[in-house]
C-alpha cells in the first residue's frame, strides 16, 4: 500500500505534499537545505518585517503549484506522463538552487557575470551524477530542450509557477495585500496549445491583475527605496573588502568559503568552486558584516554598522535623471562634515538608474485563447488595460546619501 | 462612566463599534432594519454562492471604513469636531437606505426615474424630523452642501469608504480574491487638502490597484453574463406583471405593498408613498415570484420558474455588436419550436449593451498630493497605467435567449 | 477529451469542482436549488450580520470537503471505487435536502416529530426514481446500509464532512474566528480500520481543538441567547398562527403551500405532501410575518413586527434554574402594563432549557488509531483535555420576555 | 501640527503605527534592532518552513496589540495617563529584549541560571541611564513595582499581550491554523477591577479557546520532537565546544562576542559583559556551527552537520517514562556500528522530560468578572473545560538517537 508521503505545513496553502522518493532525495540534499539560510528577499525585511522567509520556503510553494497546475492540465485532457510529471517538480524545485547569499542583492557582486539559472543548471548537473541520471528530463526541461515547451513554461515563463508563488508569498510575508493575484483561478484558466501553455479568454482580467499587482510588488516592495539603500549598501561592503584585501590589507574573513570568493577579483568560472559556492548562505555574509564592525577600516566599519544597526542611507527615487549640481553640493558638504576622501565618498554617496517592465511581447508572451481556437497575444486582446505604454519601461533615477549627523556618528564607531 | 457601547462581529473587518445613542436609534430603525432583507448583490449568488451579504451589512462596513478614514485624518492635524464626525458616520450609515427590492437590480424598474440616492435623501429627511433636526449635518453633508467638501467626498466620490467597503466586502464573500483592494492602505494615504480628500503621492500604486480591482470585478462579477441574464429575467417578471396588470387581468399580488406599485404604470414621485416603500424589500419580490411561478400566464410562470429553479436564459456576453442576422434566426427559431408570439418573445430574446469606465477623470477625479505640496490628477501623473485608454468606457454588448429545450420543458410547466 | 466540468468559487475553501453528470443532475434539480432560499444559521444574522449563507452553500462546502477525504483515503491506500465515491458525493450534497425553512428554527414546529434526516431519505428517494436508480448506493450509504461503514461516517459521525463544513463556514460567515478549525489537517490525520473511520494519533490535538471549537460555537452562536429569543419569536409567530386559523379566524397567508402547513394541527406523514414541502422556503415565511405584521390580532401582529423590526425579547440564559417568583413577578408585572390576558401572554413570557454536549462517547465515539495498530476512544487516551467532564451534557436555562415601554409600542402597532 | 508618524505593515494586523519620539529612539536603539536577527521560533522552521519570523516582529506585534488593549480600556473609563500609556508600550516593546541566539533553544546553555527577562530588566536600565530616566516608570511597570498592577499584567501574565502575540503570530507564520486566537474579542474582554486585569463573563469560552489553543501549540508546534531534537543538538554543540575549550583545544570561534561566552564555564552575572551579549546574536552562532562542520573533531564536527544539513536525531516523545532496556540496547548498539565512546555517545543519545501546563491557577490566574460584579478565578466557573485536570502539568518523555547508518556518514564527513 501507500508509498511514504509527508505533508509539510504552509502559511499561504495550507499543506504541501511530498510523495515520491527521488523528491525526498532532493529536499533533503544539503546543497537543497542550503537554501534554508538564504532569505527569499534579503533585507525587505528592514521595511517589511515579516519579509524574512526563505528561498527554501519559495521553492517548495513553487512545486506546490506546480503539483495543482499538471493536474488540472491533465483533467483537462492534456497527456503528461508519470515521469514527465516528476521530472518537471524537480525542475521547480531545484529552479533556484543556483542562488548565492542574500538572493539578488548580491548577484553579480561575489559572482560577476554568471546569472542565478546557470549556476542551477550546473547544480542540477551535479545531483544528476549523484542520482545516476535520474535528473536528465528534469534537466532538459529547465533549459528548455525538452519537446514539450509547456513544461518548461510552467517553471519558467510569462505565467510560471515561480512568479506565482513569489508574488503570492511574498505579499503574503510582507503583508502588501495588494499584491495578492488569484493564483488559483488564473492555474484553473491554464490550458495547452500546440505544446505552448496559453490561458482561456476567460482569465484575461485575473491577468491583468497579475501583471498588475507585479507591477505594484516592484515600485512598493521589491525597489522599495530604502530596501535599494540597503542592499547597495551590502553590495559596497563587499566591493569595500575586496578593494581592502586587493591593495594587500589584512582583513579578517570569519567564513573560510567567503574568504575563498573575496581573494579573486573576478569569479567568472564556477566548475572548481561549486561545492564551496555550495556552502555559501546569508550566514556567512553577515557574520562577516558584523566581525568587519569593528574593523579598523573607518569605511567599511562604518557601513557595517549602518547596515547592522539600521543606521541605512537616504535614499532619493525618481522619475527624472538627478540634477547634478545637487548630487556635487552633496558631496562637497559632506566631505567637509566627514572627513572622507572622494574616494572613500563613493561608498556612501552614488546614483543610478532602475526599472521595471509591466509586461514585454517581445520578450515573453501571454498567448490568450480563446473559445473559436484562435490565440492572440493578451497585448493584442480589444482590451484598454495590457497595452503599448505598459510595455515601455518604467524607468527610476536613484541618489543615495548619508545623513551627515549619523554619518558622523558611524564613522567615529559610537553606537550611541 | 462608559456610555452605552456595543461591538458587532464583520468577518471582513474583525469589530465593528457602535458608541453614540443617535446611531442606535438610526440603527435601530425599522427603515434600517429594512437593509436586512435586500441582498447586497442581487443574483450574483447564482454564480458566486456566498454572495448574499445584505446591505445593512454592506452599510455598517462603510460606516465601520469612515471611523477609521476620520481618526486617521484627526491624526494627520485635520480638524473635524466630534459633530461633524458623529454626522459623517450617520450620512455613510444611511447613504444606501433608498435601495430597493434587488439593490440596482430593479433600479428604474420599480420605480422609474428616481435614483436611489434621491430616495436615500428623502428617507433621511423623514428620520430627520422624527429626531428632531439631530440629522441636519448629516443631510449637508450627504447632499454635498456642507462647507467641507472632503467629509462629502468620503461618503460619495471616487476614492469614497462606500466604494472600499463593496469592493473589499463583495470579493470577501464571492471569493473573487483578485477584488481585494488595500483599502487600509489606501485610508492611511488620504489626506485633506483646501477641503479636498486627496491621496499622498505614495499611495499611487494602491490606487492603481484599486482602479483595477474595481475593473476587474465589474466585468467578473457584477457584469458577469449569467448575473446580467438573471436580473433582466426578474425586470422582465416584473415588466409582464404589470402588463398583465394594465391589461385588466387578475393577478394576485402575495405583498400588498409591492402591489401598490405595481399597479401603477410609472412611479416618478415617490412622496406619498415612502412608507409603503420602506416596507418593500427581496421578501416581497421573491414570494411574488414564487405565486407566479404557479400562475396560468404562460410567459409569467415560465419566467418566474426559470429564475426560482436557475434554468437561466443563455447569454453572449461581446465586445462588438450583434450580429442583427443571428439575433433574428434565433427568433425565428425559437417562435417555431416555442410557439411563443412575436410579442411574448421579447420577454425571453433580447439584447442591449453595457459598459464601465474604469476611470472618469472628467466626472469625478483623483488627487494626488505630492511632498512639495503641489497637487495633479493621478491622470495626469508621470506614470504608465491609468491614463487616457481607461478613461474610456468599455463597452460590452449582451445578447440573452432561452435554451430551446429548456423553455418548452418551463412553458409547459413541468419541472422535472 | 475532459467531459463537462465546472468551478464554483468559494470564499471558504477557494474552488469547487463539479465534474460528473449526476452531479449536475441533483444540483440543478429545483429540491436542491431550494436550498439557495434557506438560510443556513436562521436568525444568527441578527447578532451575526454576516452569517446569512444559504444551506446550498453549506452543502456544497461539505461536497467539497467529501472530494478531498475521499482522495487523501485513497492515497493512504484504501480501497474506494469511482462508482463508491460518486454516491457517498451524492449522498452528502444531500444530506441537508430535508430541510424546511430556517433549518433548525422550525423543525418539530411546521412538520412535528418528523426529523430533517428522514425527510431528506425521502426525497433522496424521489430523485432516485426520476434518475432510474442511479442514488441506489448513495442512499445505503446515507442510511447506514452499505457494506463500508466509513463512507456512512464520512457523511454522518463524529468527524462527518458535515460538522468540519458548518464550523468552518459558520465561523467565516459569523467572523468568531475562535470556531476555526484544522479542517484540512483532520481530514489528512482520518484513516480507515476494519471499515471504520479512525483519526491518526497525531491528529488528537486537532481533535480536541475541533471539539473545542464545537462547544465554543454552540454556546457564543447557535445558542446566543438573542438568536434563541429570535428564534423563539417565530416559533410562537406559526404557534399564533395555527391557533388562530384552528379557532376559525380568516388569516391571510400570502404561500398556498405555506397554508397547506398551517390548516393542519399535526403533519406527521409528508408521503403526500412532500413536493409541496419542496416548495417552502425562507421566503414563504418571511412573506407571511410581513403579512401579519399588519394583521388584526395584537398578539399575532406584535410578534410579527418585533422580529421585522429587530425589537426582540429579553432573554436571561443562567446555569441554574429559573427562580419560579422572579418569572411570575414578571408576568404580572406586564400584565398590567400591557392589559394582554395570561393566555396571550405566554406568546411573549416563556422559559425553558438548552443543552449541549461536547463528546458524548456512548452515542458518536472518535476512534484513535496508534502507531502500534491498537484503537482506543478519544475519551480513553491519556490525556487531559477531552475526558468525562465533557461528556455530560451542559445545560443552560433561558428565560424570555419583552422590555415593557416597547412591547406596548409594538402591541399599539406603532413603528415609530 | 501632526508629530512625525511611522506605519509598519504587518502580516498578522495590517498595520502597526509608532507614533513618539521615545518609541522611535528604542526601536531605533542598536540593542533592539538585534532582535531582527533572531529567531522567534529558533529551529521550528525545520519542521514549519514559514516559522523564520524575528523576536523584534513579535515584539512590535505585541506592542501593537498593548496600544489596542490600553485604547480599549481607556474606552470602558479606565484612566490611563498619556504617560502611562507610553511606559507600558516601551515596556512591552523591550520586554523580550534580554532574548540571546536562538530564543528559548539556548537560554540557560551559554548563560547560566539567568532568565531572560532579568537580563531585559538590566538591559532597559543601560536604556534609562542613556535616555535620562525616560524609562523610569516603564521599568517599574515591568518589574511590577508601579501602583497599578494592571499595566504589569498586560505585559506579563495569564492574559498578557505577549502571549496573545505569540500564538497569534506563530500559529499565523507556521500555518497551524488551530492555534489561532481570537486575540482581538478577548481584547475588547478585558476590564480593570480592583487595579487588576480581569475578563468579563462573556468571554470565558474565548478563554477557553485561548488555552486550548496554547496547548495544541506546545504538544503540536512548540514541543514538537523535531523541533525538541534539534535544539538539544545545538545545545550539544555548544556543550562539546565548551568542554572543547576548557580541555585546551584549539577551536577557531569566527565571532569574538561568542568566543568570549564560550571561554567562561557557567556565565552567571551579565554585568560586564552585557554590552557583549547584545552583540550576540543567531548569526554568530550558525557561522560557528558552519564553522565547527568542518573542525577534526569528529563528535562537534557530526554534530554541526547534522543540523545544517537536516539530519536530525530520531526522537521518541512518549506520555510514558522510557524503558531503560530500550535506551541500553539502542546505545550498545550504536557503539558498536559507530565506533564511538560511551562519552561521545552521550552527545547523541540522551533522554529526558517535557512538561506543559495548561492552566495553573496557583501561579498565574485569569479572574472573571460577572455582571453583577463579583470575581471569580476562571477554574472556579461553573464550567466544565478548564478545571482541575487541565491545572496539572502534562509530562512527555523524549529520548533522542541517530539513525545509524546516517550518523556513520556524518561521523566520516560525508555529505552525500
Amino acid at each position: 500500500m501507500a508509498q511514504r508521503r509527508k505533508i509539510i505545513n504552509d502559511p499561504v496553502y495550507g499543506f504541501i505534499t511530498i510523495d515520491h522518493p527521488l523528491l525526498f532525495e532532493v529536499i533533503g540534499h544539503p546543497y537543497y537545505q542550503r537554501l534554508r539560510r538564504i532569505q527569499q528577499m534579503a533585507f525587505a525585511h528592514l521595511v517589511y518585517p515579516g519579509a524574512v522567509h526563505s528561498r527554501l520556503h519559495h521553492s517548495l510553494g513553487a512545486y506546490h503549484l506546480m503539483c495543482i497546475a499538471l493536474r488540472e492540465l491533465q483533467n483537462k485532457g492534456v497527456a503528461i506522463s508519470a515521469e514527465e510529471e516528476l521530472a518537471a517538480k524537480i525542475a521547480i524545485l531545484l529552479h533556484d538552487i543556483g542562488h548565492g547569499p542574500f538572493s539578488h542583492a548580491l548577484e553579480h557582486t561575489l559572482i560577476e557575470g554568471v546569472h542565478h539559472e546557470s549556476i542551477s543548471l550546473q547544480i542540477m548537473e551535479v545531483l544528476n551524477r549523484q542520482n545516476n541520471g535520474a535528473l536528465d528530463m528534469a534537466i532538459r526541461i529547465f533549459n528548455n530542450t525538452y519537446h514539450l515547451p509547456f513544461l518548461h513554461q510552467l517553471v519558467s515563463g510569462q505565467l510560471d509557477v515561480d512568479r506565482m508563488d513569489y508574488l503570492t508569498r511574498d505579499s503574503f510575508f510582507t503583508g502588501v495585500s495588494e499584491g495578492v493575484i488569484g493564483y488559483d483561478r488564473i492555474i484553473k484558466m491554464l490550458a495547452v496549445h500546440d505544446g505552448q501553455l496559453v490561458v482561456e479568454e476567460k482569465g484575461i482580467f485575473s491577468i491583468e491583475k497579475f501583471l498588475v499587482a507585479r507591477r505594484l510588488m516592484y515600485w512598493q516592495v521589491y525597489l522599495h527605496k530604502t530596501v535599494l539603500g540597503a542592499e547597495k549598501l551590502l553590495v559596497n561592503i563587499i566591493r569595500r573588502a575586496k578593494d581592502l584585501i586587493q591593495a594587500g590589507n589584512r582583513l579578517p574573513v570569519p567564513s573560510p568559503v567567503l574568504e575563498l570568493f573575496l581573494q579573486q577579483q573576478k569569479v567568472r568560472d564556477l566548475h572548481n568552486q561549486l561545492d564551496a559556492f555550495c556552502q555559501l548562505d546569508d550566514y556567512d555574509l553577515m557574520a562577516a558584516v558584523k566581525c568587519w564592525a569593528n574593523q579598523p577600516d573607518r569605511v567599511l566599519s562604518a557601513l557595517c554598522r549602518m547596515l547592522l544597526n539600521r543606521k541605512l542611507l537616504k535614499v532619493k527615487l525618481q522619475a527624472d535623471p538627478l540634477d547634478p549640481a545637487i548630487v556635487e553640493a552633496t558631496r562637497t558638504s559632506l566631505i567637509k562634515e566627514t572627513g572622507l576622501t572622494e574616494e572613500e565618498l563613493d561608498y556612501f554617496v552614488f546614483s543610478g538608474e532602475t526599472s521595471n517592465t509591466t509586461y514585454d511581447p517581445a520578450e515573453e508572451r501571454i498567448q490568450v485563447l480563446f473559445k473559436d481556437g484562435s490565440i492572440k497575444d493578451i497585448s493584442q486582446v480589444d482590451n484598454a488595460l495590457i497595452q503599448h505604454n505598459l510595455s515601455r519601461p518604467l524607468k527610476k533615477y536613484y541618489f543615495c546619501f548619508p545623513d551627515p549627523v549619523s554619518a558622523i556618528k558611524e564613522l567615529q564607531g559610537r553606537t550611541k
